[in-house]
């Protein structure tokens, strides 16, 4: 059984933003898979995902805080500055964190842990509606 | 071919800990795959899954001493303290480094290089027994 | 249907590569799937794989000059020194980044967003030519 949906994210503002909802209520068809694999791939360069604590806002507020002090803007020794003092931090922490998010399914739901969300970390001022391609696969008949 | 196991590990100390041995102990089914990928997803938001070198345990050591240096406790902008000072870190090591891992299966053994292991990273002073979700699928008759 | 092939990268410096052609023509078999996924594993602990801007080179020269100022040689902490100074640094950043992708296959194709292509990021001085498993997988008749 396989299912491949395009997902698209609402624009949101930089920061690490909780998405687990937004991002269930665009697939349905999750809930007939038995055990299985639910991948995420972001089409982007100047945005993560990531899975972190989905109950303090605190801790989504200090993970902005810290990327914003490992990669600071204006960098004296940047290159890529023309698509605005935001845009190379976005492509750093984009690779260190990554786009991409493989989770497990088992009786219909995404089989994470008690204390677990999934993050868009939005590293741009203003990045827009993100795509992500949701790829599903599994047993059937949850 | 599916199989869907949950892998307990034993309680760890802060630092980097091969697990390589303790994982594949508790997936007997992987020696009937032939062809196919392995899934380990970490339930956790404070401790992190890796590949890395499996020889020296001084590259493990040299890890932990980075990433303290990385994400140092006690940074005075963190708001999310009330866990304790390893807590906040812990998260922003754990968004870095990741939690999930794809590894390749080939004739019935995880298909890593000679030098390759796989990393519980225990962030926390005392994490406990961490929880790992295994999903194995693919082509069987190895 | 399930296709697992070894690609072997030809030799490259030190930094980040656009490898997407590279790959792609050592996996012809990916225009027969419609719909699945695949999953790329570099067999070493030195060098990683990313999803970054396929179009600015500047944006790639960035990259290695933020990694190297990240995870700096001849760190005074470092006890894993025999090998060359860039080879604990190298460890690092492999950790960091990651040395696996899985990325989604529609039509036949990599599903990759307008601006993305694949990095092999070599961390090493002169790492030699790169193995990656490739493990395919999906619904065929493209």
């Amino acid at each position: 059984m396989w299912l491949q949906e395009t997902i698209q994210l609402r624009p949101k503002g930089r920061g690490f933003h909780l998405i687990t909802p937004e991002i269930l209520q665009q697939l349905p068809g999750l809930s007939r898979v038995r055990r299985g694999l639910c991948h995420f791939f972001l089409q982007h360069t100047s945005a993560s995902l990531a899975i972190n604590e989905n109950a303090d806002p605190d801790v989504r507020s200090d993970l902005e805080s810290f990327v914003n002090r490992l990669a600071p803007e204006d960098a004296p020794y940047f290159l890529h500055t023309t698509e605005g003092p935001d845009d190379m931090p976005a492509h750093i922490k984009a690779v260190l964190i990554g786009g991409e998010l493989t989770l497990p399914v088992t009786d219909g739901r995404l089989n994470l842990g008690t204390w677990q969300g999934v993050y868009l970390c939005e590293h741009r001022d203003r990045g827009g509606s993100r795509r992500i391609i949701a790829t599903i696969q599994g047993e059937g008949d949850a």
